[in-house]
């Protein structure tokens, strides 16, 4: 099994002013790829200090993947880093300088002057292209370790990670004697981390092969089956096996797998059914059309959004009764209904969910505290209508909103 | 001033399955009291790893801090490695026990057996009380440097330092010389990373005190002014000066301080001036009204949201007309411009957002191509339309265009 270090440069981590989720990114993708990640190290934006910790990765590890201090300003000393680290010095590119140049001029921009630092890499080294910034990659060898150095602005990363890098480790990889790693996911919804625990006993026992380990987050379960073995076809079977024991034994709770989200799974059912589907949304405030609508084609099934966040407009938009409002409050059970059915009248959709609630931090009463929610879905057939509280804080309960709505369409949906 | 590293332990976070808020929320804790991180470290359950790992961390930092590891399941092998680090054997305590026990029976639970393990603690080490959870803290002294292991979940970790190691590491900065740190931050956009730095010249030098860092997301410019000084007041004041003089410098460029969003800072000026907003929202899908309504108390000028996915909804809802979708296309300037002014004329607001472009990665052409969006705010006097073209993948490109939006109503404000 390849072995792999991951650094994440810039002064903002080392000071707290932001949160690193390139590593993780990066994790993921190597521990689903079979390699080893033995150490994840961040460090401030200091030639000395860059250099100390990637001596350290490279004593440990095959593989180096390093993110950040790539720009064009002081502080962006990456660079600089390799080529101590090499016994180097840094060597210009023209071909890299026009790459820069072009980026600026087809966005009609004037290039500036300071971007030209980005068009040196160390001597030796190749660059990677960057199809999204200006920052090229730059993949340099130590001690006959690879470090791959990329930008630290997590689209481009993204970018050149799965175009340009993860081909190369791949290849890498093949070329080795190799143990496969395989993980699958079974993303739940419905109930807590420790029923699931419950429900599955001894499979998610450590050490068991596959593994299986359960994140959570919004709501959402997420059940990462972890397989090992000699060949690919081995461990996916594996992995396989062990999925389908997991949709015996959770049944609906399962709504999907890899990294699905309940709105592409009410997606493609809506897609695979020609069925369109409507919003109205109050204290969610267009939470739920934006997860909805994250899907690419959404449009095919999507087609109208109300985020009626005045009285008036759940009045004026959605014909909801201002006399109805006045006497159950805004956030009720009838108010709800009334904004289901309007949408769904309006718009003509198959489908429509609404969302009413107190999300606070203000705005709440010992009747109606903050936290509620009632969540309506007006379907083909019947309306679902659920109460919630949900006491988590502002976003934390929209977003435990959203998911719970979603959820409930796909229970009418019975996927 | 004081060093440190900072140590997360965890399969978990180098399978890229969780990610590790706990450093950064130390990273924070100790940069503001003058402590400077060397680097921080994620690593797995492994007792070989962990040490080579705190090793290093004792060779180049005074404090060392660890998260994780220190529960009751086979996997959770911290206090294995700090025995082994030290050289020494671990050594039971009752009056842990008695804790651990406590904090069961106090919650009408029975005492699982493999909690015990948590009531032994290497030799020479001192136990760190945990009010929230069973797993005891522990310090450690490494060749004189200070080593604090805290549990990895969050909350207990949170109040652990809060209450117990915070103030041992205040007296410990106390006894030496100290330097506090006073952190400002300055909000940006409409700009890049790259002409800010020319703008700010030598401000932004290595080494400067207060120094000027600069991150960025979603097209945000996020400056740190980090100030060191013997007090407070006098840090206080130093980052203050320099905070004034960016200003001068940057002038519109800056729209904010602190952790302020540009949804926040339009919203505390349409709250200063009474105005009411409402949104007309097509490839951002909801994106924008969901952006103003994370804002506590937006309800105060946010009142109508239309997310007109389909043409339908943009001719029903907004009275576009159907023949100049046809003429010009959903995503053009003239519908842009139409959205904005229906979106206004039903709501009634003062100001009006309209977004429509396309997010893809399908629905692009040579003439409109992905990442094409039209921008227009109807205001009070005038309407500003913008064009842009933001090819940065789906999400991205949504939330670069949110930001915009907000941004062009702000100048709109003049605020």
């Amino acid at each position: 099994m390849k072995s792999a270090s991951i650094i994440s440069i810039g002064n903002e981590l080392i000071h707290g002013q932001g949160i690193d989720t390139n590593s993780q990114y990066l994790a993921e993708k190597l521990f689903s790829m079979g390699v080893e990640i033995k150490a994840m190290y961040s460090v401030g934006d200091e030639v000395d200090s860059i250099v100390r910790i990637l001596n350290n990765a490279v004593n440990n590890s095959e593989l180096i993947f390093m993110t950040g201090g790539l720009g064009p300003t002081d502080d962006d000393v990456t660079r600089h880093a390799l080529t101590a680290g090499l016994g180097v010095d840094l060597e210009f590119h023209q071909e890299l300088l026009n790459q820069i140049n072009e980026y600026f001029t087809r966005r009609n921009l004037t290039v500036p002057r300071r971007n030209k630092i980005q068009a040196y890499i160390p001597k030796g080294s190749r660059a990677i292209k960057n199809v999204v910034g200006t920052a090229p990659g730059i993949i340099g060898e130590f001690d006959g370790k690879l470090v791959f150095s990329m930008p630290g602005v997590p689209a481009e990363m993204h970018r050149m990670f799965e175009e340009s890098v993860l081909p190369e480790i791949r290849r890498n990889i093949e070329a080795a004697e190799r143990t496969v790693i395989v993980v699958r996911k079974l993303k739940c919804f419905g109930v807590g981390e420790s029923t699931i625990a419950e429900k599955l006993g001894d499979m998610m026992r450590r050490g068991r092969n596959p593994e299986i380990n359960s994140t959570a987050g919004g709501g959402v379960i997420t059940l990462h089956i972890i397989a090992k073995a000699k060949t690919e076809d081995e461990a996916h079977g594996m992995a396989l096996d062990d999925e389908n024991r997991l949709k015996d034994i959770l049944k609906e709770i399962v709504y999907g797998s890899g990294d699905e989200t309940l709105a592409e799974t009410i997606g493609l059912q809506l897609r695979k059914r020609g069925k369109t589907l409507a919003v109205a949304e109050s204290c969610t405030g267009g939470a739920l059309a934006e997860s909805i609508t994250n899907a690419p084609g959404s449009s095919d099934y999507f087609t109208y959004g109300w985020v009626t966040y005045s009285n008036e407009a759940k009045i004026k938009e959605l014909a909801v009764e201002a006399e109805l409002i006045q006497k159950e409050g805004a956030v009720s059970e009838k108010v709800a209904l009334a904004m289901a059915a309007g949408a769904k009248k309006k718009s003509g959709a198959a489908y429509s969910i609404a969302i009413t609630g107190i999300a606070g931090p203000a705005g709440g009463s010992e009747q109606k505290p903050v936290g509620l929610v009632y969540i309506c879905i007006n379907g083909e057939k019947h309306s679902d209508l659920q109460r919630f509280v949900f006491p988590l804080g502002r976003l934390p309960m929209r977003r435990r909103t959203v998911n719970t709505a979603l959820n409930m369409l796909r229970m009418q949906l019975k996927i």
